[in-house]
């Protein structure tokens, strides 16, 4: 059997109950963005891990080692900051082909512990190896959240709000402009590319949402908005209703989308690695929420409802409501026909 | 510069200053087996991480799946069983080429899943995604041990008693008959190739040493017992005698060296992935300690001593003493000159 017959997500429903096996103090397992280890009474350990290859993840061309370094942590920290917590202790794993300079490595690990200084996370560990053909990155974190301030994908209820801590799409089409290799010049030439090369995990929302407790639920946005929305839903047993008027469109989508002949609403629900949080809150509560997120310069965007029905919605400027699907992208499958073709996660 | 130049533990000393900008708790950054952060006044908690990609450290026609997912495990338990600690929670990512069948997955899953299950790992979680040439695997493993029962590299002392939890060099003689292709028929190579293929993680050994509170430092042969020994006395300021006669030759070793027309002594001391692991300890304590490991059916085989002068020695069975060498695996550079020329890591 093809791993493209089961896709990435299918793949992962598979080998998620071979893993516990040993459940005390296991507050997640496999399915979340972190698993949770209860550490004492009151605190939880998260870990999670990441894996980009070159060719599949990045091109060495795209940018420098510097920002490779920002992004390979960046991602595994949106992943705290996703449930909730306080990143800590960062272990890089790289596989190194024979091309690869001590000065292209040097660059690398600055940009990587550049952030790390920027979000108080310690490289305490890694491996280091010879690869054959292409530059390999894991990274594995651990952090720390209050074990009743952890936020999951699976406990969305109907009549949340859901918002969005920043705009989505524009790493997206970062990457669309990277693929094409020339833009005209353009401070959003420069905010798109810089959107996909080196994005800011949201850590300070994540905790604010967390301190809040008027979030139910929160998921990164790795995959696409539709796609990680639709984890929520399913994972949660509910389903959601976006509106259309409410996404916030970023100007230099705009003018990407009028450059590249290309429809924004598309990088914006479907495309991945904005790493802004998508969170569900309790709809009493969301305009105190949003009000002091706003004090602290945080930004909280509604853009829909979660609903009893299943499934995921739709409704258009027009009022019209449509049927949405998840058109993220999936490891094995790529993106569900929405872009198609490209090599690159987008 | 190229990577060749430093070697990978050159590399190493030059990023492990970069990591730690917070070391409240941090009791071991880079440098060590595990990281060992303190959760509360007497726990702490392991992190290790291994990356192990196709056509460097291993070839997929040499065995199963099952095994592959076993060892990939094992290596990573192995680092938690030096520090003395218990491991407790894998996370697996994968990198999986097309032509990988989602059987050969299941099947790697399976072994993974089956060692977990027999060390009391629990998996939980990781990351999967494509790669476009080669399977590429990282493990990061959790485990926890006593603050004051920790093993470290660095605090060897003059006058320790070195000793092995088990033979070496059966791993490196097996991947030089996988390398081979060819080999008669016999239980000698099954073992050997076994040894390589599926290790077996030395925990128990580890947990007694930790707990003997003898035992002052530990490492596991994993790049080989000179190279490691090398880490032990490097890194503790220290020296070491070795003496050949008390080296463990298991019989497998002297087949395979009659039969590939090789001195066994080589694998011995600079083969690698063993996984046994090599301790010092107090030598008013070593006899009480040995007797009390023979009796939980742990081996405890005393191979030298500890010594004040830098630098590692060789006693010959004829008395002479020899300087001995680190030759065991440096990624980028390969063996020091004693094997040269293959592809993998022994």
């Amino acid at each position: 059997m093809k791993l493209s017959d089961i896709g990435e997500f299918g793949f992962i429903d598979r080998i998620a109950p071979l893993g516990l096996i040993r459940p005390a103090k296991v507050i997640r397992g496999i399915g979340d963005d972190c698993a949770v280890v209860r550490i004492d009474e009151d605190t939880c350990l998260l870990v999670t891990t990441d894996l980009l290859i070159e060719r599949v993840h990045f091109y060495r061309s795209w940018g420098s080692a510097n920002i490779l370094g920002r992004k390979s942590l960046a991602v595994n920290i949106s992943d705290i900051a996703a449930c909730g917590g306080v990143p800590k202790d960062a272990f890089v794993s790289i596989g190194i082909p024979e091309d690869v300079e001590v000065e292209w490595l040097d660059d690398f690990y600055d940009g990587l512990a550049g952030l790390a200084r920027e979000y108080g996370v310690n490289i305490l560990g890694g491996d280091t190896t010879r690869s054959l053909a292409d530059i390999v990155i894991n990274v594995a974190i651990t952090g720390v959240a209050g074990c009743n301030e952890t936020l999951f994908r699976d406990t969305a209820k109907p009549g949340n709000i859901l918002a969005l801590t920043g705009p989505t799409g524009l790493s997206a089409a970062g990457c669309d402009l990277l693929l094409r290799g020339e833009a005209p010049p353009g401070h959003w030439v420069e905010t798109l590319k810089a959107a996909h090369l080196n994005p800011r995990p949201h850590v300070k929302e994540g905790r604010f949402l967390a301190a809040s407790h008027a979030c139910t639920a929160a998921i990164d946005i790795s995959d696409g908005l539709s796609s990680d929305l639709n984890h929520i839903c399913t994972q949660s047993n509910v389903g959601a209703l976006i509106f259309e008027d409410k996404l916030p469109i970023h100007d230099a989508l705009l003018e990407a989308a009028s450059y590249l002949g290309r429809d924004p609403l598309e990088w914006l629900l479907h495309g991945g690695e904005d790493y802004a949080l998508l969170a569900c809150l309790r709809p009493d509560a969301f305009p105190a929420v949003k009000a002091s997120a706003a004090e602290r310069g945080l930004q909280l965007i509604a853009i829909g409802v979660i609903e009893e029905t299943p499934g995921m919605r739709l409704q258009r400027g027009d009022g019209h409501v449509e049927a949405l699907t998840g058109g993220g992208w999936n490891h094995f499958r790529g993106r569900n026909g929405k872009f198609g073709g490209i090599e690159i996660r987008p």
